[in-house]
């Protein structure tokens, strides 16, 4: 059995696995063929929800004695968009001008393909690593993320399982390999408001009660002002408003409801709890105010609805982790990365209750778009700040 | 054949045809069988538009010598809503406690029921009218309105018919038979505002552009200030929005577009071509501001789109028309009615381009709604109202 030393032939491989979420498309098989000649044990437990699919993933694990290191990640992706405007086919894994062009490629078979090229390497200089190592790869990151990551490591953990460190390969990097590595994230929360009137005819507004004059008056408080200037490690919280809906198709009548559905993204001045709190009282005050009303004086008629779960806000503080991968990212791309908590979620919210986690992968400018495609010399560049990794996470011991 | 002096026999039978909208549903040949005793000419021209269905209307006239009064109305309803709400059937024209139940009683078969009432009562006491009355009715007021009165008039015009004044029987009254003469109507207009954003995740807001951001901004400037406070004639100019929408169901997505349909009943202080301008400056001012958009300093980018034709304003001067129908309503029911020009548009928007036209009919109040009824009283005293118009006005010659 041949050694999957070569990240790009490893990222090919995958890639031509059509594992649109929540389909496995292969994906997880090809996993298994390059892990086997590792030494790794390999499971492929599979979940269910009722109203969700089912979702394949996989636990390799190769057992050594000492510390225990996670790589964390999903082979599902996005679906492909407008096809026929891919200039190479987004799953054959083409490459041009120096670039392997797939869906998937950067987000993030790419991380995956390096991180096993990375082990491999390893383990033909040095041996197995002192301690163990463990792919947690999920096929539903792209989905609802029910059937993946969450369910996994709680299968994990009730086997016993423990790890004292673990990294995402999401791409991280805004524009060059060694910008940025994800050392939290933001929460997330989303909502929606929705604004009980009095349907009625335009000619009469004061027989009726416009929602929309009193949904206005809440969206502007959710707005503005802003909830906070950001903090040390974070960005501002930022509500974004997703939607707003009425659906009247009637010119001559005024609704009865109307609807604005927002998400927040907040920082660690808040947690979930405090920042609904803030909401709350945000609307409470607002729906004494007539600026949009017009004189009419009685609050304004509103519920909210929390969608999901909230995604709480964390930061990881492990020095020797962040310590680390920064020096082996310094070290192969002579730049010191950012240490950021920007952006969107990510599966490391679920990881971080287990042990310390962080981020780092490949170049996201590509991700979720139409020709989505790693540079050859970043896998090679990736692949090595892994194996540097490892080498000096396990020597510390 | 026997004459239809009584106003609530004449209703009952219109109530009984099922003519909703833009169903005749037999309505227009009741008419032409209580009419015909009278000595009408009766028409009944069946008018089309690609896209709409056909619409049967009805024009009748009594000839003779001097001026010539026009009813107009229409025998079309609107849909009965929640049947099983009904305590009496919507189509049986029963009787209870003094009321007559039915689609239609007031808005407005019951208008009709009493101008032919009271014109039968005339002729049976004085003998024809000195002058020619002609009756006006249309199956298309509660529909598109584009197969009906629009249509009727110019076929009539272009026939060489020309008329010295016109009633429009509509429900008039608020709370009481006498309270209100229509002389005018607001005008109205409705569009649609469109803003463009760039759609994008909610987690990286600064490489989207929530387009509800600049539609809040906008929607403020179409709500504030006040267009005007009111003139001698006429309610403030209003507008309302009766929609907005993004319909974007992804909690996590910024949203590329976002809409706001409004409509605006203006006064005489405006035209449709100057309160159209004050819209468009409005929104092009608004366009620059930055107040929910974070600090985004290029304009707002949106458009908007003016949807149908708009009804102008108008104002009715006719001192023989005003004055004489007000004497009959404050003769009969002992109440000097205001000469109003508030609420919704009528008919009387057309026919105000061929001769001067007010309205004047029943108390409102259970319009459209279910359980429309009309007090037998009130019936009897419309009756009245409009016998003693008929006297005086064409006794004035």
């Amino acid at each position: 059995m041949s050694m999957p030393k070569n990240p790009v032939e490893n990222l090919a491989t995958l890639i031509r696995c059509a594992s649109v979420t929540p389909a496995e498309g292969g994906a997880l098989s090809a996993l298994e063929a390059m892990l086997k000649p590792l030494g790794f044990g390999i499971e492929r437990p599979i979940f269910s929800e009722e109203g969700t699919p089912d979702v394949e993933n996989l636990y390799a694990r190769l057992s050594g004695n000492g510390p225990h290191l996670m790589f964390a990640g999903h082979t599902d992706v996005v679906p492909v968009g407008d096809e026929a405007a891919w200039t190479h086919p987004p799953f054959a894994g083409a490459i041009h001008n120096g670039e392997i062009y797939g869906r998937g490629a950067v987000d993030m078979k790419g991380g995956i393909a390096c991180f096993i090229a990375a082990l491999a390497r390893h383990v033909e200089a040095h041996g197995n690593p002192k301690g163990s190592v463990s792919l947690l790869i999920t096929g539903d990151e792209e989905g609802p993320s029910i059937n993946g990551t969450v369910k996994l490591l709680d299968w994990a953990a009730s086997r016993g399982e423990k790890w004292d460190a673990a990294i995402v390969g999401e791409p991280t990097n805004p524009d060059a390999l060694g910008d940025m590595i994800k050392i939290g994230r933001r929460g997330s929360l989303s909502g929606v408001v929705t604004v009980h009137g009095r349907q009625g005819h335009v000619a009469y507004p004061h027989l009726a009660d416009n929602p929309v004059r009193g949904l206005m008056t809440l969206v502007d408080a959710l707005i503005n002002p802003d909830f906070d200037a950001g903090t040390k490690d974070f960005q501002p919280t930022n509500l974004e408003i997703t939607s707003i809906d009425v659906g009247n198709p009637a010119t001559n009548v005024i609704a009865a409801r109307a609807t604005a559905s927002f998400n927040i993204r907040f920082n660690d001045t808040w947690d979930a709890e405090s920042i609904q709190a803030e909401i709350h009282n945000r609307l409470d005050v607002a729906s004494a105010s007539e600026r949009y009303r017009k004189g009419r004086k009685e609050p304004i008629e509103f519920d909210i609805l929390w969608r999901d779960r909230p995604s709480h806000v964390f930061l990881t503080h492990d020095e020797k982790l962040i310590g680390t991968l920064s020096g082996s990212v310094e070290a192969v791309t002579g730049r010191r990365p950012a240490l950021s908590t920007s952006g969107g979620t990510s599966d490391a919210r679920f990881i971080k209750d287990y042990c310390p986690v962080v981020e780092f992968g490949l170049v996201g400018k590509t991700m979720h778009m139409v020709n989505e495609r790693a540079a050859l010399a970043d896998l090679e560049m990736l692949t090595d700040i892994y194996r540097r990794f490892i080498e000096d996470w396990f020597a510390q011991g």
